[in-house]
Parts: structure tokens; sequence; C-alpha cells
């Protein structure tokens, strides 16, 4: 799906709306081990960004990611909005496996702290979230970024509305 | 640089250690207007999430992005990452246009609110960022993302460790 | 109210039961206004922390506090949880200012920075909010914090859930 | 120290630059220690807000709080910023037990998220905080609020600049 050769990277993806569609048919986390098991696309955001949700159980949800060249910023190192982009994740699919069919969720905010700079040589990073409070109309939770030693590079939290599809 | 048709897109980037290696040497604002001018390459995250920089001044710097289908969720709209990419981006630069040649700066912690969704129907999106605080030894910053109405899509916040190069 | 002599202080408060019944029963800038005016008692966390609401708008909202011996922490300046509580009473309610009778809202999250340390040398220090985003559901605001010259010692934003009262 | 009967509350406290002073020529974990043994009066803050610390261990710090009536807001709750102060305080202790002597800490950042209401029926609550990172420039930590039953409140995060004293 992606190569660091020369510089140069061609991507594909599939139509999203199928996939956010099965969404609203289903608990969270029925749809969320489909997804896992490849009976629904990734979405184009974890093909652009190259990472992948890899486990998920009731209020926990791991993605993982290799970084690569075309994740640096201007400084020199990853840039940050792949760690964020990670947690954002990583902490919306925690909340999501916790709502049954017919709820749905958004993210309202993210926090996002930075402790160590991840850059090519890092290897796979791993986040992974855990929901800390689930509500009937909002939900938090927390992520942290290790790399293969359990060494942490980031953490976050964030807090989801949540809310009955349709009702929004 | 991308294209949205039939979901494949090919990117190339530039080796962003010659860009990483040019803003040592040069005032953050310096550097940041040369960037802008084309004669350092856009670093890869920016040619991957297909965002751009526009304008810097003392305290500021603006992001320009167009949402398109490979910035999509698994649940149908622009993913949370891609706001906080470009927030992230824009308050970082904001706070390198007030370092002097020799004055570094990595990010500590980003904070964003997302506040209406994006789709790829939004048009293009404008981040704007302005420093707040600017010291010996941490900065801080705000950033706004609106559409070209000047509606509010997110905002975000920053505290960034400012040192001495090769003092880190 | 309060005395820094001989660190010794007495304070009184009114019950809070009362005012908060009576908030129910308005609009907030309505209600917020009869609070400036004294026709309900401050209350009691702003005669504990010795701050006081000064002026409200549509979307924003004002308030005082000089700093004194009584808000020290052990490393001998003002405790940040001072400019917290300031911020978050701000914000909060700069979102109310704009809640119509029978709708009601609650702090989901609050993001301080804090720029300068803040002493008793300070003197008066002005939190003034403003709303960013009122939506049906949620509302967020950001703040900041300066001394009588404009100086800034902090800034903050939220992120609060409005509901009908009764529906919560 | 305090007393909620007929609304009026009376306290005193000590001079916070003697135990700021002492602060400066000890181990972190050794000044805390010392502060929980009563070898150095508790801050005016603590008075003020009526909260103590109570345990400390490498990375961690413990304070426990009972909501009273002096600590609601307008709106019939205790007020955020109480939960503020005490993970404020939680979260600079946990970083201050791993600072050698010689070393100052200053809150950057604060971060809360408010989970569930406090009332003056909560009974005691618990703010227990702990070091994510831990690094020559700057630390972060997580804390997490809860009542006897281990019910959450609220959990926040904070970013700390570490600098030699002497050296700010």
């Amino acid at each position: 799906m992606s190569s660091d050769n020369n510089r140069i990277r061609t991507i594909t993806w599939d139509d999203p709306m199928i996939c956010a569609q099965a969404a609203t048919q289903m608990a969270g986390l029925d749809f969320l081990r489909a997804m896992i098991a490849g009976q629904y696309p990734p979405p184009p955001i974890a093909i652009t960004m190259d990472f992948r949700l890899t486990e998920v159980d009731a209020g926990r949800a791991v993605f993982v990611c290799t970084p690569s060249e075309f994740h640096y910023n201007p400084i020199g190192v990853v840039h940050g909005g792949l760690i964020s982009t990670l947690c954002d994740s990583a902490l919306g699919c925690a909340v999501q496996t916790l709502q049954p069919q017919g709820m749905g969720y958004t993210t309202l905010e993210l926090h996002v702290n930075l402790t160590r700079a991840v850059t090519r040589d890092t290897g796979e990073i791993r986040c992974e979230a855990n929901v800390l409070h689930s509500g009937r109309r909002m939900a938090t939770a927390e992520a942290k970024v290790t790399d293969a030693k359990g060494k942490l590079y980031g953490h976050a939290t964030t807090t989801c509305l949540v809310f009955p599809i349709g009702g929004e």
C-alpha cells in the first residue's frame, strides 16, 4: 500500500460511505471487529497516514503505525499530527466499542502531549486507548503511544459526545 | 500533486533533512518566508495530508487545505486528525516566526476543539495561528479553522518549549 | 469579606440553592445581570476564592480578583488553581449568557495555560471569556487572564454540554 | 480548620515563603514527606480550599478533600475549580517528587475533564496523580479524582517545565 523508495508513494482507497453506512447498523464493537476481520475496508485516513486498527475490546482500542519519511515535518522529525491522528482514532474507537446499535459519537476535543520525538528509526509504534467515563450523553478516554520496548512517545485524552443516530 | 479521481493518489516528496538543516541556520521567520517562496520544498507531511503554508508574519502563520475523500474517517466525515495536524502546523510555525537564529522549538502539547464536521463539500479551509505568549523557555499560541465564509470548524492551543539549538 | 491582616480570614455566604433555583427560571444573561446587580448573592466559591463577576454580554463574561497570600501554593506564588477557577467561572458564564430559559449547561472540560507567575504584587487580575461556538448540544469558549496593564498571565478554553433543564 | 455551620468559616494560615524557601533546599520527595509529617505548614491554598496532601512516593502524590457548601457554584453543585485545584496540586506534587535538590518546576498547562457532578453529599474525594514522563526539561503527569467507592468524578493531565533553581 505504501513505499518510501525513491520518495514516491501511491495509495488507493474505498468509498468511505459504505463503511459509514454499515456503522449505523451495528453495535460499535461488532462494527470494529468486522473492520479488523477485513469485512469492511479501512477508512481513507488510515491509508493516507498508514496506520491500522489491530485490537478492540469493550472500552479499548489499539492502533499501530510504522513512522516513515512521508510523516516528517520541516524540523526533521515525525510531525505531531501523526501522533494526534493516531490518538484521535484510538480514542474515538475505544468510545465506539461501548455504543450499542443506534448510538453514534463525535469527538468534541482532543488533548495530546508529545513527550519524545518520533523518527523513522523509532520502528512500529502502538497507540492503546481506554475509556475512562462512558455516560448517556458523553464519554472520555485516554491513550498512550509507545514503541516496541514500551517507551512512551505521547499520551492523549478525548471528550466525545454520544447521541442517538438520527437524533443529531 | 494529488487527485481524488478513481480513488488513487500518487505523491512524491523531497528529503526533509535538507530543509531541517536549513532551519537551524536562519531566523524562524526568514526560514518560513523562504519556504513560502519555494526556496525550500514543503515538508513531507504537508504533501501526505495535502495542505500548505500561505502566510507568515511575526507571531502569525496561516495554512490552507482542501479536505478530500482521502481524509475521511470510518464514520463518513473528515477525520479529526486533519484538523489536528493543520492546527499543530500553524501553531508551531507561529511560534517559530518569533525565534531568532540559534533558537529551536518543539511542541509539548496540543489541544484541539472540533466544533463542526468537515466534509469534502466544505471547500478550502484556513487555519490561522497567533502567538499568545513568547518567553525565553516556552511559548503558547492559539489557532482557528474556518471556511471561506468564516464559519468556525475548530480551534486549538499549543505549548511549545523553546531552546538554544545544540543545547537540547 | 476578607482580610490578609495577621493571616486570619472569616467568610460568610448564602445558601447556594436559592440562586441555583432562580437560574432555572430565567434566561442565562438575565440571571447573570441580576447577580451583578446584587439581586442574588454571589456563589460560595466566589467568596471562598475572593473573586467576582463584573460584566456580562451575550457571549461574554468578565471576572476580577485580587490575588492574596491565602491563594499561595507551597512554592511561593499564587496557586494555578486560582487561575483555573477564575477561568472556569468566566468560561461557564460566557456560555450561560447564550442559553435561553429552560436550557442548562455543564462544563465537560477545561484547559488552562499558565504563562506567567501571579503573586500578591500582581494587583487585580481580570479574566475575560468569549464564546467561540454555541450549538444545540455543546458550546466552546476561550478566556484570557490579564493584569491592569494588559499583561497576560494565562489563557484557557472550555467545552460545555448544553441541554434542556429537566432533560438531563 | 473550617466549619459549614451557619455559613461562616474562619481560616488561619502561615507565611508561605518559609515553606517555599525550604522547598529549594531539599529533594522534592523529602520536602513533601516533611510536609505530610507536619514539619512544614500546609500552603495557604490548601487551607482556603480545605484539602490536604496525604501520600507521596517517587512519581506519585495523593490529595484528599471533603467537598462542602463553600465550594459551590451558582448552579447548585461543587465548582469545577475545586477539582481543577486539587488536580493541579496533585499533578505538580507528583512531578516534584522526582526532582532532586536544586531542581524546581512550574506548571505550564493543566487539562481537566469533569465527568460527574460533585456535591456535598459526595463525601471525601481523593485525587491521585502519577508521572507519565519525567525529562530534563519537562515532565507530564495524569490524575484521577474518585470517591470512597472508586467512582470517577474527573481526570486531568499536566505539562510542567523543570529547571535548575536560580537558572529560571
